[in-house]
């Protein structure tokens, strides 16, 4: 996870992959894609990635392999169709199949991209077998990007859940907060579900308060990542804050601070006596902690 | 939909409601919320609004009324708690009952808003009675901010769906777009869901290729707005094109042309002359399309 390659961005941010979506709405094309010798496809175990040097590993696809288990992620740069195939329970193989916080430390920055695509993609058909509106069963279709349902019809897209992640900011300090499951001194930023109704403004402002009770302003969006645990899209932000007060939820947080600029590059160069443990290059915090930083010189 | 009052915001975009989330997974004090003689509740017609001059009508909530067939929506500003009821086909009553489009030229910007909210979750309740992992029955739970699976325990929260909404600039024009289904010369701003494993950046490449063929670098973030049609979230953003040589997918878009600033003022102005209607200050990409224009003078 120390890797330069993967820290220049935060982890899953490079798929680069043609997704080709013009293919997923032509029966015939796809069905050619799917039969095209050169085809290859990516398999998960379980939803572990399964590893061949630096990239995910590309199987050929089995004669007797049905497309309707299959996704098609799209096109590789030298024009390759590649699919992912769609079962769960995937049996064991020979091939290295590292955990995933392991694999972010191998793969390629666009490699651990397309992971993240695939892993979603994956796990989204693996528990959606059935209608949300009728009980009925559902199958995919238009090449695995939705399901449908036999008895009423109805079409089911895969979830991309948008989270706001933030940092607060009061007279050269950033808010710093830590969840009870963390490791052992990592404090990290703030963060929450979007709900219904709200502007990406509205949910930053929202969840500040209710975590921290501090009310803020000029709310500014700095980048984004997906994050495929099981299918966010983390949304990273500025606030400004309007008082250093803090009331925590402690159900949410168990502690939380307002760190300098000193203390976050002391966390940052890992001192022993920092007073923090940074958040790893994986996450979007880390880059938007960097990302402040810099803004500070 | 030209109120003043309005268009300073895209539609929806102003809910203010203390939305109270800690009360959600506190039993006994939702119950004491929910019995409180001043609470409320709104109520739906299907899935229109139901006004009571500049806003949405508010009832008492009944003797009878049952606690599992409500959402807590938070508290208003007077301290009272609101409640939205969640059955999808509401009786007929006395009261005034526009359309939704009608709604937003009467509703006041943070009714507007709260409706929005409303009819995103009440909608998503309706739609989502079974389990998409297991096929049973489902329940809502935390006050109506999640549903859990009587069969299997998975539990499964309100849909949120992130859509980039685009402006392409190149040399000083904007890409703009009609989709078949459009009003007559309606153009607006390109826009898609964004797909598991992208960025918001990714998101605007892909989509800006797909349908018009055109890449893009240097994607900004501008604004956001809740689009409760179900339940999208619209992230509005401008792109540099790298060249205007447009490659049309006729599936997604009828037409589309780089708009000048003189031709973007005279659909503001709406001139019978213009070349193309501007899209509705309901919409964000009339705001978009106007922060553009003022960052070109």
């Amino acid at each position: 996870m120390t890797d330069p390659e993967t820290s220049a961005l935060p982890g899953f941010s490079a798929c680069t992959l043609d997704r080709c979506d013009q293919v997923r709405v032509d029966p015939a094309a796809l069905a050619e894609w799917f039969n095209d010798p050169a085809a290859c496809r990516i398999m998960l175990r379980g939803l572990d990635p399964l590893i061949d040097g630096d990239r995910l590993a590309r199987q050929p696809i089995p004669m007797d392999a049905r497309l309707e288990e299959h996704a098609l992620l799209g096109r590789l740069d030298d024009g390759r169709p590649i699919f992912a195939e769609l079962r769960r329970d995937i049996p064991h193989g020979g091939q290295f199949a590292p955990r995933v916080w392991e694999a972010a430390s191998i793969l390629s920055a666009e490699e651990l991209g397309l992971y993240g695509a695939v892993r979603s993609l994956v796990d989204w058909h693996a528990r959606h077998g059935f209608c949300a509106v009728c009980g009925g069963p559902t199958l995919p279709v238009k090449a695995g990007w939705s399901r449908k349902c036999n008895a009423c019809d109805a079409e089911h897209f895969p979830r991309v859940d948008p989270v706001v992640i933030m940092l607060a900011e009061y007279e050269g300090k950033v808010l710093m907060g830590r969840q009870p499951r963390f490791p052992p001194k990592r404090y990290s930023a703030l963060a929450g579900f979007v709900e219904p109704g709200e502007t990406l403004e509205g949910a930053v402002a929202r969840e500040l308060f209710e975590e921290a009770g501090i009310r803020v302003s000029d709310v500014r969006y700095i980048m984004s990542q997906p994050w495929p645990f099981p299918s966010s899209l983390m949304i990273a932000c500025t606030a400004q804050a309007h008082d250093d007060a803090l009331t925590l939820d402690t159900q949410e947080l168990e502690d939380a601070f307002w760190a300098s600029t000193d203390e976050i590059r002391a966390a940052f160069a890992g001192d022993e006596s920092a007073r923090f443990i940074a958040p790893p290059p994986m996450a979007v915090a880390h880059h938007l902690l960097k990302y402040w930083l810099e803004q500070q010189n």
